[in-house]
């Protein structure tokens, strides 16, 4: 049998929690251990407890909600997002996936329907990682795949340390920011920040895996001389070997694989003056691919082509790899349930590997995960023009709920 | 009979100016109307006065020296250029051709020769443009080109006007800036900042002209989305836009003229993070040629070419140009002068058009106006790491005190 949410109650609690931090323009600016994130938490709390939950913040802040099952012994099941946002970011990034495991408890509640595993909800302190680096800073944390003692000594950019700011909202817990036990599967629900799912015209997103990515950058050094002497042939323009990479990243991904993508997002020139040429100017790579191949083939395409670049116009140059993370690829026992909810809500899906990093990368190390993506109308994320309607809203948390049931139920292993 | 100036005492007194506004490598940092251009324009006060010329400071701050001829009311001939520098310039750029002049007074009185016409040096105040806009300030209010109230509101960085940092420093003068009197000529010693005469490995340059230029910006509006899940057939990226322009701008001026030289020098890309697509990007274009007709093709050409990047990558797009000047050449009588002393000397000149604007290029408005070019080792300016040797300095200032000479000896009007 089918679950069913409270469709008025999903979105009531979306617009509710969307004026904390809201932006004029119907966006959201939360940024992660600000005063707006530490308003959105005093109110998750109090829901958490008005659904009975027995609630626990971490060291690192992040807030759990326990729903007992009728076996208090059995490793629980974990529902979760993230409630902050980029600057001036929309009102469905992450909030959804945090809001649609509240309202399946909500029904569990109403329904007095028990699960035989605890179900457990979580918002991640912060995924974003717009104030402080690295983002899914708590669920790396937790998921040991970073040091808490370093990650509170990041700072912002005005010096805050994150240690000091988690302190200042009072959300430094008293629980270690560790599973403590063991997980049977964590779900994420999330918007797709992409095309693919408006594109197929489906209702909702079962999500396989997510790519794997190398970011770096490259800084050629040129000579810096006067713009209107110097000789066309005794330049070495080092924005002009950079153009040259510029455009070579956006062809590289057309020559590799059908998902890859490739971007040159930040360029810095000096001195950077309209009658100087350029001397030295860093640019910065990312390559995504579902393939691990596919993204070692772009790195050294990417060295092969800034070396090019760099011959064709005389500079020097140098190359550094900032990130390099494998593609992950979700194990089929939770995502055949997230695919049977789909079936058995007669919606219509496809499958899909995320192109961006989510919690769910770090939970991966902890226990069985997968992800639910609900359809992004327009693509956009991290902007107030990002738009999911409500009804795709209420499939995605409708798939999100019955996976969870049924793996909150399943204890045959 | 060639004038011979004092070659050591030449060397003194630009190794004397060079202490002003000293930097550790051995360059200049004398922004126009901060306390190291007070202090060597209070010394270059005192070397005129020293040298029994009769001061006067112009309400813009330029200073002038004057050494009265056998005929007072005859039109005087102009020697000069600037003491100011670039952020860590060098030691020549400018203050070399204010030296040669005052070395050239200096020798006129050592050998009691008399000139028919009056001489006259003069220092302008902010050539280089680089704490208050425009360059060549001083020479341009001089001769009408700009208005003195107008040129006065200009602020620098930190807010501070033009007319109170003139103040400030003592040099608001009382006599009005302008020329008053008719003059005869007007030359200019300056270092090429170009490597033309290094490489035709001549002793001086005779400058024909000055090269006429324009200068604009092009913004390309793309998307700012995810780099990570928007598919590459779904971007508008305004930084491949821009890439692909700047290496247009690389390629223009080989299609169009042997003198033809363009730059991108500027780029400022939005939000600029290296996980977005860039969504707005500018970057500037500098054409310049000595051929007026060269400068407009270029100008077509950079409007053609921003269409394409454009069109290509499907972003918006507007385009600014943001100055166009005329291309001047200088009458023959002055050049003719200069080529005749450099003949005298039996040094080797190569004749050229200046690739940078100078003073001289308002002089012209004014009176006859010529350009002698010293050998820029190479090649470089506004840079500790400009260099001319003593002896190209020595050969420029002869050739000009020579020109000068029979300028001022020449009265068949």
């Amino acid at each position: 049998m089918t679950l069913r949410l409270d469709r008025d109650r999903l979105i009531a609690t979306m617009e509710e929690q969307a004026t904390y931090g809201a932006t004029e323009d119907g966006g959201l600016h939360r940024l992660a251990l600000t005063e707006a994130d530490r308003e959105i938490r005093d109110w998750f709390r109090d829901q958490l407890r008005a659904a009975d939950l027995s609630v626990r913040i971490d060291e690192f802040g992040n807030i759990f909600g326990r729903r007992e099952g009728s076996d208090p012994d059995a490793a629980p099941v974990l529902l979760g997002s993230h409630l902050d946002s980029q600057p001036n970011g929309g009102i469905y990034d992450g909030v959804l996936g945090v809001i649609a495991a509240l309202e399946f408890i909500r029904t569990l509640d109403d329904k007095n329907i028990e699960t035989t595993r605890p179900i457990e909800i979580v918002n991640w302190t912060n995924e974003e990682g717009s104030r402080f680096q690295p983002a899914m800073q708590g669920s790396g944390v937790w998921t040991g795949a970073h040091d808490i003692e370093t990650e509170r000594t990041k700072t912002d950019d005005n010096g805050v340390a994150f240690g000091e700011a988690l302190d200042n909202i009072g959300y430094r817990g008293d629980v270690p920011a560790e599973p403590g036990t063991e997980y049977d599967a964590y779900l994420e629900l999330h918007i797709e920040q992409g095309p693919k799912l408006i594109e197929a015209d489906v209702d909702v997103g079962v999500v396989t895996g997510i790519v794997g990515f190398t970011w770096g950058a490259v800084t050629f050094h040129g000579e810096a001389d006067h713009s209107g002497p110097t000789p066309m042939h005794h330049r070495s323009d080092a924005l002009v070997a950079a153009a040259d990479l510029i455009t070579s990243i956006r062809r590289i991904p057309g020559s590799l694989g059908e998902q890859t993508v490739g971007t040159a997002g930040y360029i810095n020139a000096e001195p950077n003056s309209i009658n100087v040429i350029p001397g030295e100017v860093t640019v910065t790579w990312g390559f995504r691919d579902p393939n691990d191949e596919v993204v070692e083939q772009a790195y050294q395409r990417v060295l092969t082509e800034a070396k090019h670049a760099a011959e064709r116009e005389g500079v020097n140059y140098e190359t550094e790899e900032r990130m390099r993370a494998p593609a992950i690829s979700f194990p089929d026992r939770p995502v055949n349930a997230v695919q049977r909810a789909v079936n058995q809500c007669n919606y219509q899906s496809l499958e899909l590997v995320s192109g961006a990093g989510h919690d769910a990368t770090h939970l991966t190390s902890v226990c069985d995960t997968a992800m639910v993506f609900a359809v992004s109308e327009n693509g956009k994320s991290h902007s107030p023009d990002e738009f999911t309607s409500w009804d795709d809203c209420y499939k995605a948390a409708t798939v999100l709920a019955n996976a969870a049931l049924e793996l909150a139920n399943d204890v045959t292993e």
